[in-house]
């Protein structure tokens, strides 16, 4: 037995793991470029089960290819689960995701090391897809199979940026859509996530750990704004009806609601497209998306109440005809206070210092609250910038949270 | 000799022309796609050429593609020359531009059949090209042979929408481009233009002819914001630096400035793109056109003094990087006294109803001005819409136009 501050964690496991991963789809000198089922994920994947058979877990994968390490306990129950995703943006960098496989693998082949066969059986999961980079639009779509969220035929339908459906590209792998509702599983009690913060708050605090307490709700939409297209010299300002006019002042006006409600409120607009997009015409239309965040599901509502009361007034008084669509709409998620107590302590154990905070970002534990207690773990980002080459956690950050994930699942099944 | 209020135009020829000239490269029901040196132009040019004849003008084709016809006085100096271009939007309308030159044709018809041989030379131009349609960045090609504004070289560089040069256009059509200078004149003591107002305030003031007194000047930027991207959920709103947000609080400014300052300054924001353009990303640039335009030369550097304080203010409070590119900057051009005199005293002669009136857009004029004494002549546009197939304006406006063309021609040239 070992001493309470005494590591359990190996950080070189960790630097090794991160930098190994990091070459399959390696993109300039930091970034990486590894979307769902190409070559480099696949050889990624397989590297993840190598790591997971090496560890002494039993290695599964399952219909849509996410990869399954278990550590069987003595007890034949359900099992507590810890991963997170590898597939990237385009490119992206080498944590988002990636971090909380190897930290999975790091904690559990140290628990094992360290004390050997635990009571309750430990998952490690490499989930395959959370980010949407080649399918736009299906993101979580390894924690959608494991909850049964994926509805029949979805495979047919969502299309590749390079072409060919979800159908087609699992084929090719030897994956059969049919299949995807064996995946669903329903031997999972816990959740636990590890992940990069993906944003500045740890860094502002001087902290290398945050225990995650609620994941934000969201709401996303595509705001449509008829006018009147017009020749720029010809038609009097008092006369047209712009839609940039009322969309520039919509968007003005939503940032700064979720601006003035304070943190953790954030609105974002951060795609337009214009027609006709010429420089000498008053556009046609002009259309935008809407994501307004809020952890907390009263204040959520509140300030999606301000934004849409906004857009409905700047339309009216302008005379400009608004189409709203609503792309997605998710309440906040409240991680389970007693895996959330599990974290705390670890991290008290280990001496590392660490905050409660929420999650801005949405992760696969939203998912896994559909069928389990959920719990995430943060790690501090450089200058909070994910998505992006330039992403970056320290070595003994990445170390830190992952002997705080080893010290919970201890508390937990052993 | 008819008497004064006896029409010189025959209705029937400027419809009839109309109509067969919206023939080529038509567009649907009412839409007319004709770009320059594309075969239906060329068939276009070619029915030009033939009604010239016809009509007893000698014709004549330059190095551009412009077609001339002139009707030779008995004094043999400069000649008074009307026409417009005959290149339309992708696709315009029926009347944008090629009313100008079915005016000229119809004009000069009727006063050698009415009047016979003039003592000054009158000329008629179909020019090849106005709209910048065929070439994103040259518009005016044909007037700006003929003042001799096109630069050495420019033909290689332009490129064509549908993928070879200018120069490798022109060649295919027995055009070479090394005797685009042979087309500048020297022959010419002024130039009418008779056009679409493309605006709506003959419309709103119920008359069907207006006397362009001025033609405005313009200012046209590029405005590049460049801020921080970040995850949208992530990124708290009081610390960024976001383009969007300072791109919508400058495009809400501008387009208020020159409302604020009223008819008849215009500020337009047509165009834009955003980096990365994706749902859930703080962007890191925002890009976008801003132009605007006055017809008076200290109102139109009041206005760009207040647009330029107001981003420059916009960009530093919200820490963005603002890089302003000029793309075009162009005085007001002032129509020349004595032909506007002769404009109105034949409108009156006619008893047509007119006013004076400024010309929001750009036209050939513009570039005409540097060789000689210019004038405008518009008519009345259905609501104001142009570079659309649902531009409009009637046979009987387009005949009161052509006819004050005739009558102000007759005062000068008889």
């Amino acid at each position: 037995m070992q001493s309470p501050n005494q590591p359990l964690v190996d950080n070189r496991d960790v630097a090794e793991m991160v930098e190994t991963l990091a070459g399959f789809g390696a993109w300039g000198e930091t970034g990486v470029n590894r979307l769902v089922y190409t070559p480099e994920w696949l050889a990624a994947q397989d590297q993840v089960a190598a790591w997971l058979a090496e560890a002494g877990l039993e290695v599964e994968r399952d219909a849509v290819g996410n990869v399954w390490g278990w550590l069987r306990g003595t007890d034949r129950g359900k099992a507590i689960v810890t991963g997170s995703h590898i597939d990237t943006q385009k490119p992206g960098g080498q944590y988002d995701g990636a971090l909380g496989v190897v930290a999975a693998i790091a904690a559990v082949k140290a628990l094992k090391e360290t004390y050997g066969t635990p009571r309750q059986t430990i998952g490690v999961v490499s989930l395959c897809e959370e980010e949407a980079s080649r399918f736009a639009r299906t993101n979580f779509w390894g924690s959608r199979a494991v909850v049964g969220a994926i509805v029949a035929g979805e495979a047919d339908k969502l299309r590749a940026i390079d072409g060919p459906t979800m159908a087609e590209i699992m084929h090719d792998l030897g994956l059969d859509p049919a299949r995807i509702p064996d995946a669903k599983r329903d031997d999972i009690a816990g959740y636990i996530e590890l992940h990069i913060e993906q944003g500045p708050l740890l860094e502002e605090q001087g902290l290398p750990v945050g225990i995650v307490e609620r994941i934000t709700g969201y709401k996303q939409f595509w705001l449509d704004v008829h006018g009147q297209a017009n020749h720029a010299g010809t038609t009097p300002m008092d006369i047209r009806r712009d839609p940039m006019a009322g969309a520039a002042e919509i968007i003005s006006g939503v940032i700064n609601t979720a601006h003035r409600m304070g943190r953790p409120a954030v609105t974002t607009v951060g795609r337009m497209t214009v027609e006709p997009n010429g420089r000498a015409v008053v556009p046609e239309r002009v259309g935008f998306t809407v994501d307004a965040r809020h952890p907390n599901e009263e204040q959520r509502q509140l300030l999606l109440e301000r934004h849409e009361r906004l857009w409905t007034e700047v339309a009216e008084r302008r005379g400009l005809d608004l189409q709203v669509r609503v792309d997605s709409d998710r309440q906040p998620c409240e991680c389970d206070p007693g895996l959330v107590a599990a974290l705390a302590g670890a991290a008290e154990a280990a001496g590392i210092p660490s905050m409660r905070m929420n999650s801005g970002a949405v992760h696969d534990a939203m998912q896994f609250s559909a069928i389990c207690p959920v719990a995430m773990l943060f790690v501090r980002s450089r200058n909070g910038i994910s998505h992006s080459p330039d992403e970056f956690t320290s070595v003994e950050d990445a170390t830190a949270g992952t002997e705080v994930l080893a010290r919970a699942l201890h508390a937990i099944a052993y």
